[in-house]
């Protein structure tokens, strides 16, 4: 296993300047984001990180897969929308020869992060936009295959369940994984969402070779007002990272180990620092293995 | 099943008030809180729930069990207290002859609610955290089973589990309460905790009359800045209460479903109109059967 830098993380960071601070880190892969990748272009940015010999050990992301489960026309033409965006998003993880395209399946169908729920024009039917999303991998995860991407099916903490994502444990996200060749589709294993599960280890070494990416960052208590900004870096909160990672390389996994922060003061720091700080995190918090 | 006022939605009523509302409403049980029974005195909340006919659906609450988990002396006295606690709560259950003790378990050792994390002075050990709550239960369910108490282990949402239940899902309490009389152990059913869960519908059904309460009110979208106070009237918030519901029923569950709703609006509104409010939003989203 290797460290690698979500870009989210040093949020300030355009793909040219991300690519530039893992270099002068020694860090050996990037993880990069479809808006940074489009700002930069993605020609551009494909040059780059070859350029700088860097493995792209993501790309984030795919998903939002659920708005079909709206009613009507509006739910077909959200179906639809939602499937060419991410094919678009498949194409360009080809091209980046991204290891996987992470995918944040969506919420509850009609509601909005942080918007209050537009009365009557939201569905309440969480097997439904469950349903949508096995759907919409069944069109996806071909197309995937064919130009050789891996689609990693992210689970979020369930607090993101009515408006981020309806995939809420490993073992969900693993069962929906399971009918496809696992270098079609795999999971994500991020431990800022799945710290708490009793089936963690279990789910872990079930899925085995199934999982895709690694990606760390803290769980913060309390959390912030805006619960979506309560990751920490790592040994800011209270995940014991030492058994995780000895289930995740015990599982067989091999890949890179992003760090994915959201947080608002960390955004707001310089980023070498916090790229330093995140070496360091790494060796001390994370990488405890006996 | 029948409807029961869980008096924490209507914070500001004493055990007096509640038991009035409770009468004047025609509800026919109410689930007290310990606090609130202290203040009133136990003999006069017994001899009011006795005299108004009223059920005792439910005492809050026993638990916090893991702070045993502490290192050395100051652990091992904290796990003498906690369970001490414990003995009074379901002392007082016995004599109110409560259907059950709700037991919210408790967070990582040394991890408060609503405060910053005391550096060096908590653990991050979640599966001690678990086992801490399996050797409790050892102690406190013989004890209970001789007084005639059901303990209802409460699986609380995985936000939860840092600082007040490292009990984050229906299968885990589901399993922990396995060893003992279904009358010493069982489970509660909450659906703002559990609503999320892939698994709910099948620990259910597995659960059967095990389930020890079902309470019922909404999560809300988005929560506010204080998690704590997420809970909301049932059809404010992004629950489909009819498939839980049913799933409660088929199971074998006869008792009372309580309304417990920790919401600020909601404890600065006119207690008797939240109560006329729960009432006509049980028939309306929470009592759909087919």
């Amino acid at each position: 296993m290797s460290l690698a830098l979500n870009q989210w993380t040093t949020r300030r960071w355009s793909v040219a300047e991300a690519v530039d601070g893992c270099v002068r880190h020694g860090l050996e892969a990037v993880g990069l984001w479809r808006e940074k990748v489009a700002e930069q272009g993605l020609a551009e940015s494909i040059k780059l990180v070859r350029e700088a010999g860097l493995r792209v050990s993501s790309l984030c992301r795919g998903g939002f897969l659920t708005a079909g489960g709206l009613p009507g026309e509006d739910g077909r033409r959200a179906f639809a929308q939602a499937l060419d965006e991410n094919r678009r998003a498949i194409d360009e993880a080809a091209e980046l020869t991204a290891a996987c395209l992470v995918m944040v399946v969506g919420g509850l169908p009609g509601v909005k992060p942080g918007e209050p729920l537009p009365a009557n024009r939201f569905s309440r039917d969480l097997a439904g936009a469950r349903e949508r999303v096995a759907e919409a991998l069944a069109e996806l995860a071909p197309y995937a295959g064919e130009r050789g991407v891996k689609l990693a099916l992210e689970p979020l903490h369930p607090i993101y369940c009515p408006d981020r994502a309806v995939l809420s444990t490993l073992g969900q996200a693993l069962d929906l994984s399971l009918p496809y060749p696992e270098e079609q589709v795999g999971v994500v294993v991020d431990t800022f969402h799945v710290w708490w599960d009793p089936r963690l280890f279990e789910d872990i070494a079930r899925a085995g070779r199934r999982i895709a990416s690694y990606q760390v960052c803290d769980y913060l208590h309390p959390l912030p007002a805006d619960v979506l900004l309560g990751r920490g870096m790592m040994g800011d909160g209270v995940i014991d990272f030492g058994p995780i990672t000895r289930a995740v390389l015990a599982a067989g996994y091999t890949g890179d180990v992003e760090v994915e922060i959201f947080n608002a003061d960390i955004w707001a720091a310089d980023p070498d620092e916090v790229v330093a700080t995140m070496k360091a995190r790494y060796e001390d918090v994370v990488l405890i293995t006996p």
